[in-house]
């Protein structure tokens, strides 16, 4: 039987959550990943070598990695010390050395790939330079992911309008992956700063739409101050729904098991809250509800990577 | 039958040459790199992560890498640019974040090896953070390997007595390989900067010199100002066995074949020029002179890896 070909969409932990669930099944995995990241060992990757970049797509890639693991575990290594090097993840600098050597990142891309032997791909939903832009409620904008990402601003005020500048088109190979999509995964991830980038983009929400392809929500199990304060499940929906069109999303994927008192505790400082998905909110909608134990058992509340990827495989 | 073991000491882009040659043949290859480099990228990544020197197992690592060749290559890739890049090699960064990560440098240095497929082994000499220290022959003293490769002071002056600081003793298994030597290659390479640190280890030179292998010792094919200006092939023995005990080398293998008068021009400006082997400086010594056509054929004037390894396996 031919495998069925999944593509994520996303980007950062969320996605690399997916996809260390996913790999696990036989089905062809793709991962598009959003190219407006300007964070930290990014921001300065950047603005000094001109790059696409680097840490939007390694957490796909590491993901993804079959051998060594050694190398993989090195991509996520990030410098302590060390003048200009502090701060720095190991994968970052080389997909950087890698985009030096060949002259462009999707040929390192493609080169990083092949060292760390992925099953899989990982196409960054644009090869142009861009910049992600926000209009809040109050009519203030805010530019840079970044600044998105870790408000400086009143981080309840809701994201009003998001946009790219300059207007960015699709990669064609992230456009060709959708339309062979028989399940497309969206989420879960930082909704403004990591997943509706990728739709902002001119082409992949017009692909998303029109593909045959099962398309899945994976709804966050905490909000994120600056982007889903106060999120109900259905908030989040409403916002992908707002990018992609209405009743696009067949299925939307809800935590319900709440993480202990003591795990929600350590996310107040960053004002994080756990999204509460009742099967209420989406009465008399087309979207199919599913909701399940996705919760993983300690650490960071996140989601299982193994039941998260049962729950989506049943879904092809 | 049982594959021969061959040791190649030194360092650099000379080892480099040897081991290129040599893993094409069926044995069994250990490099034992001296420690004592302290230039450049490697310099820098020694002060601010206390760390031994990667530039100086960087090219033996390259050299007998198997798999994947873009990785191999990427680690001689050096930064061009970049706030605290600019002038890093990625092979050494990549050594840097191993040994943070596996929290020592041998450990790191293993898992590299994995990580390239080395066809072979790379064993630093010592594993202590060792000095290399120059006595001119005017008895100015000059500190640190990079000042002795790269002369402030007059370069026409020979350099009397060499030592590291503090007394260093050698990696054990730097003595088990010699030991289990068949064949002992000693050079090419920097005289005073790259191969002769290796036998200021303690350890290193008594096990040579008892060892029952082969001993060869390949001649540079140019001087080098600073360390072997003016220096003739007996020369270069001379001070080889000035630390190894007298006789101890067994052949000495010397390039016949003068360069055109264009390539040695190129020389010109660093002051090195052709080392003239000739069999009559060696009349009435132990050590048995192999003369070839060991010369590159086009570009730097250095030993021709093929030729080179086809001479040194048929002393075995």
């Amino acid at each position: 039987m031919k495998q069925k070909n999944i593509v994520v969409i996303g980007g950062g932990t969320g996605t690399y959550t997916v996809l260390t669930g996913l790999k696990k099944y036989p089905v062809n995995l793709t991962a598009i990943v959003s190219m407006a990241d300007d964070g930290g060992s990014t921001k300065v990757l950047r603005e000094e070598f001109g790059i696409l970049p680097p840490g939007s797509v390694r957490p796909a890639l590491v993901a993804l990695a079959k051998t060594p693991q050694t190398l993989a575990q090195l991509f996520n290594f990030r410098f302590q010390k060390g003048t200009g090097l502090n701060g720095h993840n190991f994968g970052n600098l080389f997909l950087t050395a890698l985009t030096q050597q060949f002259g462009n990142f999707e040929k390192a891309l493609e080169e990083a790939g092949k060292i760390l032997g992925i099953q899989g791909k990982v196409i960054p939903s644009t090869l142009q330079n861009i910049r992600l832009v926000a209009q809040l409620e109050n009519g203030k904008i805010v530019r840079g992911e970044a600044n998105i990402d870790v408000p400086k601003h009143d981080g309840r005020l809701r994201i009003h309008m998001l946009w790219l500048e300059p207007k960015a088109t699709a990669n064609p190979k992230a456009i060709s992956a959708i339309k062979a999509a028989d399940l497309i995964v969206i989420g879960p991830g930082d909704l403004f700063s990591s997943i509706i980038p990728n739709f902002l983009v001119q082409g992949i929400g017009e692909a998303v739409e029109r593909s045959k392809a099962k398309k899945v929500y994976v709804c966050n199990i905490m909000t994120k101050f600056g982007e889903t304060a106060g999120f109900l499940a259905k908030d989040f929906l409403d916002a992908i729904e707002q990018y992609l069109g209405k009743n696009s999303i067949d299925y939307i994927l809800v935590n319900k098991t709440k993480p202990s008192r003591e795990r929600v505790k350590k996310y107040e400082k960053e004002k994080a809250e756990f999204v509460r998905g009742y099967l209420k909110e989406f009465t008399g909608r087309k979207v199919k509800v599913v909701r399940g134990d996705f919760l993983r058992k300690k650490g960071f509340i996140r989601h299982d990577p193994d039941t998260l990827a049962k729950a989506l495989f049943s879904l092809l």
